[in-house]
């Protein structure tokens, strides 16, 4: 049995490459692919629908609350975050704890002032600054809540009256939070909410768009909203696999009983780590990521067997970030338990 | 039996829907499904690099020509253009043959000036505009070469020494063209290249983005060149759809081959349309589309009609655009001529 610990694009539960197996063949039985509907059709209007209302009921939204399935990935949003929101005179303020913070950072940089309020690069981003000073006049604060390379996570949410934005892209629906409390979060699907190839935006109506530049139509977030996700031909498989995988986290019990059962796989994993002294987690253990353990093993020749007895054993996507090394297990949501324990039993019979 | 004229996303060949479903529960073999795949493996880098060879060979293409496989739709592209190639003070012309072109200028006159060279909607975008006096000092001239909602498509290449930028997403791959001609060439992927949620993009290396703005990484040409269309995680199950339709159009013989075909349906299709009373083309006849067959019928209980009728044949997607009204017939590369001559056969039929 294959166990696949990849970072994104990751695994996703059985069902949900069934029913999208199937549905390439023949969607809900029309006899046409999902991939040959038109997008302005009941067909997939109810499915773009059906995946917004999901999002709202397992996040708990309030009304305020709009939801986006958009082009472009998170790293869209690196710029169109800014390029709606900060005007050229204001500043907003950027935590700086990971390769994608970084990156978020450098695009807002050319569209207003940035405060950089917090950074953990002088130990290789691994923890998580705390005692942030955050400006009461930033127009927003931007963060991500976990750290996918380096493996931080932050588990609670800043406390700040200024506007809060956070990039959620690996630990989206992976645990209880009031998401209610944030202006724009923003994720890339391929990792808790379905395919590569879309990006889930929930804006707050309140927060608006008041830089004054001109917007290009696909960079409005007014627009998208105005057009209901659809100003232009949207990804449609790619929000039909979102749509499946929700309804799936639905049926097991949303949010509460993964973050039950995420618990239950990160408490595994890192104290099998911190019990073999081969394994050197590398995170501080406050802020260490449910999604993603980062550990290295710091003697090169036992590092190149474990490489190596991973592979034979079909444990697969382990190997750490390009720019970190080491070893990364992605625990996402659709990852099951028996992975984790049969990671486990692997690992912790390594010499 | 169900005959698909949607006008996009739309027909592909079976074969490709039946391996890429295949693909969904098992991608080659490895017992991975496509959509758990890291984007960075081998296994995807060959999809990526297939794809791209694939369109180098079909389109014939130089080896100064960049194919790229971009997020965000032929809308982004309408922006993205002008952000990069038109300086505020520089001028770009545009033809205005139909809603898509009217939407490029629409976007373009954000970035500089721009010359509307020539426009059919003194006739609802029936005709498409000849005689076209392109300006030398133009930055690029940019047109569409076949309009999916007004039925028109232009065959020849203007005559201009201007670098050429087309969006060609409802006629790429459906007949032969030089394509190295053309300094930059956009299309939507979801009618002749695969499915909905990815964009192709040729773009010619001497063609330089000189317009000095500070340019978002994810809207810089040459960032998403360095990184081999991989900047940022692209929506790989769409990019392999596109890799199994260009393998399919290779194995039929390529573009010479479906350019035949192509005019062979179109033929039939308004041939019995001309032959019709009760239906009438709505388009100058030298500038019909081969690839959508836009006509009305004028007498409204009759198209009533004929809606249901086509309706019960199940005849799907032949509604025209809500701008348009109507009737349209989208004839793309998948689409069979078994599908064509029902229709025919139907059709001619109705009184």
């Amino acid at each position: 049995m294959i166990h696949n610990f990849n970072a994104g694009p990751s695994i996703l539960p059985k069902q949900v490459f069934e029913e999208a197996s199937r549905a390439i063949l023949d969607f809900n039985g029309t006899g046409l692919s999902i991939l040959e509907i038109g997008h302005r059709t009941p067909l997939f209007e109810a499915v773009l629908h059906e995946a917004c209302e999901l999002v709202k009921e397992l996040m708990q939204l309030n009304s305020d609350k709009e939801v986006l399935f958009l082009h472009g990935g998170a790293s869209t949003q690196f710029f169109q975050i800014p390029l709606n929101f900060l005007g050229e005179n204001e500043k907003a303020a950027y935590l700086d704890a990971g390769v994608w913070g970084t990156k978020a950072i450098k695009e807002a940089k050319a569209f207003g002032q940035v405060d950089v309020v917090g950074s953990s690069k002088d130990k290789g981003y691994t923890y998580i600054p705390k005692d942030l000073q955050i400006p009461a006049d930033a127009r927003y604060f931007h963060y991500t809540t976990n750290n996918t390379i380096e493996g931080t996570e932050m588990f609670h949410i800043p406390d700040t009256s200024v506007p809060l934005v956070a990039d959620m892209s690996s630990d989206i629906l992976s645990q209880q939070l009031d998401f209610n409390r944030f202006a724009l979060i923003y994720a890339g699907a391929q990792k808790n909410i379905g395919a590569a190839g879309v990006n889930l935006v929930v804006l707050d109506k309140n927060f608006k768009a008041t830089a004054g530049r001109k917007i290009p139509s696909m960079l409005d977030y007014q627009q998208h909203i105005a057009n209901g996700s659809m100003l232009n031909t949207p990804p449609v498989f790619a929000i039909y696999v979102c749509m499946l995988t929700l309804r799936w986290l639905k049926s097991i019990g949303g949010i509460p009983a993964i973050e039950k059962i995420n618990r239950e796989k990160a408490e595994r994993v890192y104290s099998m780590l911190d019990n073999h002294a081969v394994f050197r987690p590398t995170v501080a253990k406050e802020d260490r990521s449910r999604m993603n353990v980062v550990f290295v093993i710091d003697d090169p020749e036992k590092e190149k067997a474990f490489q190596q007895a991973c592979k034979e054993q079909q444990f697969i996507g382990v190997k750490g970030h390009r720019s970190v090394g080491g070893f990364r297990l992605s625990l996402y949501n659709a990852l099951p338990m028996e992975s984790v324990d049969a990671f486990c039993q692997f690992a912790s019979s390594f010499r």
